[in-house]
């Protein structure tokens, strides 16, 4: 069953080494304890009458540690939906991961400005690091069941340079605001892969056809996947806003559209079915799309009122998309979209950078009082009016577009280069290709 | 296999869609960002001393985490174990609790206070809406398999409201003390819930007794809900209680408390089958018990030892009850009861009012010293006695009883009315009805 | 399909009550509330100008709550990749933590000094309690299927009081360092549970062979377990450090070490496979080992660059031994390692003492100015040298190795005794002969 291309024997040691100890090595050479996690520099602020509870750690902790579920659980097992790649989907997300949160430390570290030419760390840039990792994890549902995990890994490799190249743009050079990353995750995430995808286009994969769907208990675990995803992501959008009424608005305007968004998501679901039957694939994903709708406007001043507006369009529009806009896209664009990462990710995330947009521009003294500072320091002190804000988050979304869809194309050709081992259309999602066990056999005609 | 009673096309749409519209338009009108999210008035405490670090956000956010992971995947997977109905109860569970919090913050808000006209909220409103939220799942729990969706979010709505109205009784009108909720969440959710199973009763439902049972993989799952309730129930207890030494201690009482329990659950399940075996049934729920039990006085100073007891009997009386009690419900009271919520919320929670009642009443101020006044504030300021104050707990279960009994006739009757597309007897405990998916019929069979 | 012998009627029942029993009466006896779990003390530390908020609960309680997970989720669902003993491996899981953490309460607060001859409790205690609940569940792994609970409670309570003994020689003795307990708990528990399935040895075993196995769900069940133990991680080795840096420091170190075990045990786990396919059981375990080898340097000044280097050797090392060295154990050393704890917490344990020793042996005031009082008390106040502290490390080894070696000979020949039930050769890695269900019979053949 296992062709000579997708033997990973060499290409796929080789590839995690050579990127490991490049890692190691560069670790070695530019990073450093900041000044939270050094033993010398932070009995220092002890001394100049800081306050170990002022550590950050105590601040971020415990919203990294959701974000980590998110990105190892939360992703891992929302792509075990499928029936023969749950080993893959998750084993994968794993590695792929692993190895993206160390080079996104390097490349966020590079771009986010170095300390007498060294690279600081802290619990700030390890949530920075998952949150760029989620990206390419969302890039990675677009290919799902297509790709040899060599191709992941140089996806990954390109993916977060990209990203961090775009962050950069928009965090540092355009001073938009986005901290759970409408844009610079979801957005650029979704259409990063989607262009990957239709460069990977295959005319011929419906002989995979049978095993691209789930089974019983295979949704299940994928819905272990969904949960975590909607319960966490107040902490994602929240983890590194400012402290104080930041952080707890965020989370609070998120939950409210995430709960909104999923009273439409099972609406719309059983609305759009001949039969009203619901659809588990709406549930394990439309129903999230308020939590990337909310990841622009989450930290400002939207009211629950405005979020739950938010979540609730999100839904709908997330719906519609897996219902009527993917076979579109997959007939007419060949765009094969796996998880249909443009219905939870791509259109929700466009949505919540234009409500970012929109939001920015009507922040008023009168609303945000001194909290104008963290939230719109370039407003609070002048720098910017609050519509010059909102035009530079219009701008964000566009070159987030850009960027994503012109790094995928390049990142496409480059993983079309047959010695990364791309299984051939036949054996798509199929763990047996990629995973040890006498068990595929014996229970292939159950599973 | 889907009658047009149980087709849901128009009915789940058409519900949801106005209830969220409904909640979007009343929380535009009557809710706020309390002090601690609302960027101008925090700023405002900022400028008159207090600290980010003050936000209440970090006292209870990770409590919040924890609390919110046990009522999506504690309660949605624990329910899991039915062969058959394992979307239905992630799903539906997702479906109702989405809708309860936002529910809830409105039923809430209103009845703990208003300012100025307008229901604030932060973490605090976000777990007791939670809270209810657990209320609403454990009455889920009684008619597991036999409700339409429809019929949930109609027993959500009168549920959540009868819940906050008790609340009020007893928390602001008895001055009773519940913080972990044996009583306002577990005594009034299992009995509520009851007298609603008990008025839909279905005297064909052995047309579906071939469902109503597990499978290997199903039991799994739900193991995944128990030991995530059983794991953050000590985060549950202790989540609203007052900060420092109050929410230390209830975290410290549930924790042993649980343990106690999951000691007795294993020794009585295995005592009480003829060969010794232990039943899953009561692993995934009597172990949980103690948590129940320890729901009102673990804010107390019950001290580990007579957290130990109460656990301990809780424990035993859970197993018991599945074992001898469930059937003759079943049999002469025509109660049933899908999960056995009598068992696990039921006489545990009204066991957990008695330990609070008389652990109130043995309050001194030789123990609890300045600490009364977090705990007692009306024993500590002479505004009553211990025995006052034990008084009005163990009155605080009867109203919760009566509240519950008389609030579940009533939606019961209610949730009787055709249009709400309950399923016949002889297709309960099949997702089937409400999940498309051809994977159903070709695992029929296996699953 | 059940003997006489494995019959748990009596036994396990009589075992739970009576262990249970006495740990209520001695907590009852000499186990007290801390004062910081104490209303009355807390609100006299209060009265002297602490805060709520330094209160040790905010500290500690998101790390002690991640540390729960990974006890009863991670270690629990870990050992669920077995195809017939799903129930078992969460539900003994279950049963023996919560036997240990409460004896281990009671033996670690005996060694680590009484107040007035009480027992302080509060979360850090809690938190020892899990570490140590957690060295049983690593010997647990050891001995997985070939064991009643009975014997696996007994084991439990010769194995917390063996830790506590072996912990006291080492921290307070020898006043080593090891927080995430390289040594105390990793190396301890792997070297006792392989000493007690020596000791048991079965020549026999091959009659269960077609049980020792997994199918395909039941390796995605034990991803959970191994995503779980991943995640948190960083926050086990940093639960009891020090506050501010050593904390942030320590869970920071973690996750880099285990990013590049992750890598290296992908590598490796397709290296040394024919067909270059990877092996589920690396996977779950191997990739794990990175934080088993972080445990003692991993709060100490080991730099990032440092952390990856011990966690991609770890990954290497702990595969090859699944690949080559158990095999070998199995056949010349007659040791049956089900979970190969060898090769996730022996030699990975064994190697993270060693690195603890070299690092500490290497620690300059230069390095870590005033923090080294933290870090290292006794080299800041001038008690040692750093070289002596790293020959104490070194001395520490030496000494669980043989407290593990001697406990674990002398338990298992306890546990031989015929009265607490072990099943016989053929009847191993089974569930149906300690859980009760129809549906083992149903589905026999399918699982």
């Amino acid at each position: 069953m296992t062709g000579a291309a997708t033997n990973m024997r060499m290409k796929l040691p080789i590839t995690c080494l050579i990127l490991q100890i490049i890692l190691i090595i560069l670790f070695g050479t530019i990073v450093q304890y900041d000044d939270e996690t050094d033993a010398k520099e932070w009995h220092e602020h002890l001394h100049n009458g800081s306050k170990d509870a002022d550590n950050d750690f105590y601040y971020r902790y415990p919203s990294f540690q959701d974000v980590h579920v998110m990105i190892f659980i939360g992703f891992g097992f929302l792509m075990t939906f499928l029936q023969r790649y749950g080993f893959s989907s998750v084993g994968f997300n794993f590695l792929i991961a692993a190895f993206a949160l160390q080079w996104a430390t390097l490349m966020q570290g590079f771009f986010h400005g170095l300390h007498g030419g060294k690279i600081h760390i802290g619990v700030e840039s390890m949530i920075n690091a998952d949150f760029c990792t989620g990206s390419v994890l969302i890039s990675f549902g677009a290919v799902l069941g297509k790709t040899s995990p060599v191709q992941l890994l140089i996806m990954a490799l390109f993916e977060v340079t990209l990203f961090a190249i775009n962050e950069f743009i928009l965090l540092t050079l355009l001073w938009a605001k986005d901290a759970g990353g409408s844009m610079t995750i979801h957005t650029f995430g979704a259409y990063f892969g989607l262009m990957v995808t239709r460069v990977l286009y295959r005319p011929n994969l419906e002989k995979s056809k049978h095993r691209n769907c789930s089974v019983y208990h295979s949704d299940l675990f994928a819905m272990i996947g969904t949960i975590y995803l909607w319960m966490f992501w107040p902490s994602f959008n929240s983890a590194i806003t400012a402290h104080g009424d930041d952080q707890h608005r965020t989370a609070m305007n998120t939950y409210y559209s995430l709960a909104a968004c999923t009273m439409s998501s099972y609406a719309f679901s059983s609305l759009t079915a001949h039969d009203g039957k619901l659809d588990m694939v709406h549930i394990q994903n439309a129903a999230l799309a308020g939590g990337v709708a909310a990841g622009t406007a989450g930290e400002m001043m939207l009211t629950p009122f405005g979020s739950m507006i938010v979540g609730f369009l999100a839904g709908i529009i997330s719906v519609l998309g897996y219902k009527y806009l993917s076979p579109i896209l997959e007939e007419k664009l060949k765009i094969q979209d796996t998880c249909g990462v443009h219905n939870l990710h791509g259109m929700p995330g466009v949505l919540g950078a234009i409500v970012g947009a929109v939001t920015a521009s009507l922040a008023t003294p009168d609303v945000y009082g001194k909290g104008m500072e963290d939230v719109f320091p370039q407003i609070a002190n002048g720098e910017f009016t609050a519509s010059a804000q909102g035009a530079r988050q219009a701008i964000s979304l566009a070159v987030t577009l850009g960027m994503a869809l012109l790094g995928g194309l390049l990142v496409g050709f480059i993983l079309k280069l047959p010695m990364f081992g791309a299984p051939s259309d036949a054996i798509c999602y199929e763990d047996s290709i990629y995973w040890e066990g006498g068990h595929f056999e014996a229970f292939k005609n159950i599973f």
